[in-house]
């Protein structure tokens, strides 16, 4: 750009965000320098308190302001159900949806051998430990529905093999509201083999 | 969200990001927080900076961290042509695209009377001072082909009126490889009004 360094800078920092290219960083710096200064130095400020302040909870992964997280603090939710999930936004979906009230782990990512990810790498180790020594007596294995999730889940409970912990893994089936047609045979499929006698 | 207010002060902040939402602002922060801190690092001084040290050019109010812009120091631009554009993308991609050497004058937006935008707020007067004073030959009104970019460029044209200045619009018509059948009908009848003689 030939008019302005910092505004370069800028456009070209904007890059790092996930899906902007160019096109979308040009714009976003000039909205920000147009119409919402204020809210860009608000950001910036967000971004230089997340990046520095923000860690893991030594307790389950997640990110968190402090060494252990609101979560893990919260005695009312160390009820024996402990719950595994890949990420926090999966973590952050069941709290808004559902009514769990247990506790959670956070792998931060799957079991990944072709991208050189290991069980180290996503804590399983710390997870099995958290297990043993807590008194947990079901482990939601609440990993995504994909080859890698179903591989993780696998790997943790065959860790488990043995121990005599209840280990379960959320529901698969038609959508509520779905229609049959519209449902993918991988759902379908999981959705026949999981058929429940009607209730009366 | 639960578990860190810093990374809920974040994403709220990303929302100021033209076409960000919750889910996306969600993602961003998860993003930076876990692959790209020393991004969001960079990110962060460059907001800083910029909302900070970027003004408006004197001279063609288009963004600049000095108070006369690079262009328009620059002598061998002043050659006498002045090209009128809307936003500072739109010079952009004339000096990308195009040879144009003259310089420029950024509205920074078009007369809208329905917003309360005036020729005031685009800098209208010191546009016209700026073509008085440096001895403009052509006025190259550059302004988007919309409603209001014409009604802008027609206003500017009137007040112009009996200065003698060579005041012209881009062409319209066909883009280049473009097919007809697919070009709007309005760019179609700008392309039969202006048609030229083929030469040989
Ligand atoms: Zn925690
Ligand atoms: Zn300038």
């Amino acid at each position: 750009m030939a008019f302005s360094p910092l505004v370069d800078e800028l456009v070209e920092s904007l890059r790092c965000l996930p899906g902007v290219g160019q096109k979308t960083a040009q714009r976003m710096a000039f909205h920000l320098l147009e119409r919402a200064r204020s809210g860009g130095v608000r950001l910036a400020d967000a971004l230089s308190n997340a990046m520095d302040g923000v860690r893991r909870c030594e307790s389950c992964q997640n990110f968190s302001d402090t060494e252990v997280c609101g979560i893990c603090e919260n005695p009312e939710r160390s009820n024996g159900t402990l719950c595994v999930v890949e990420s926090p936004s999966d973590l952050l979906a069941i709290e808004q949806t559902s009514d769990y009230k247990g506790s959670y782990f956070v792998l931060m990512g799957h079991l990944s051998p072709i991208d050189g990810v290991g069980p180290d790498d996503i804590g399983i180790e710390r997870l099995l430990r958290r297990v043993r020594s807590e008194g947990v007596t079901e482990l939601i294995l609440a990993t995504n529905p994909t080859v890698e999730g179903e591989a993780t889940a696998h790997y943790i409970s065959d860790r488990l093999d043995g121990s005599g912990i209840l280990i379960t893994r959320l529901a698969h089936g038609i959508p509520v509201g779905g229609e049959l047609g519209y449902v993918d045979g991988f759902t379908l499929t999981h959705a026949f083999r999981g058929r429940k006698p009607l209730l009366d």
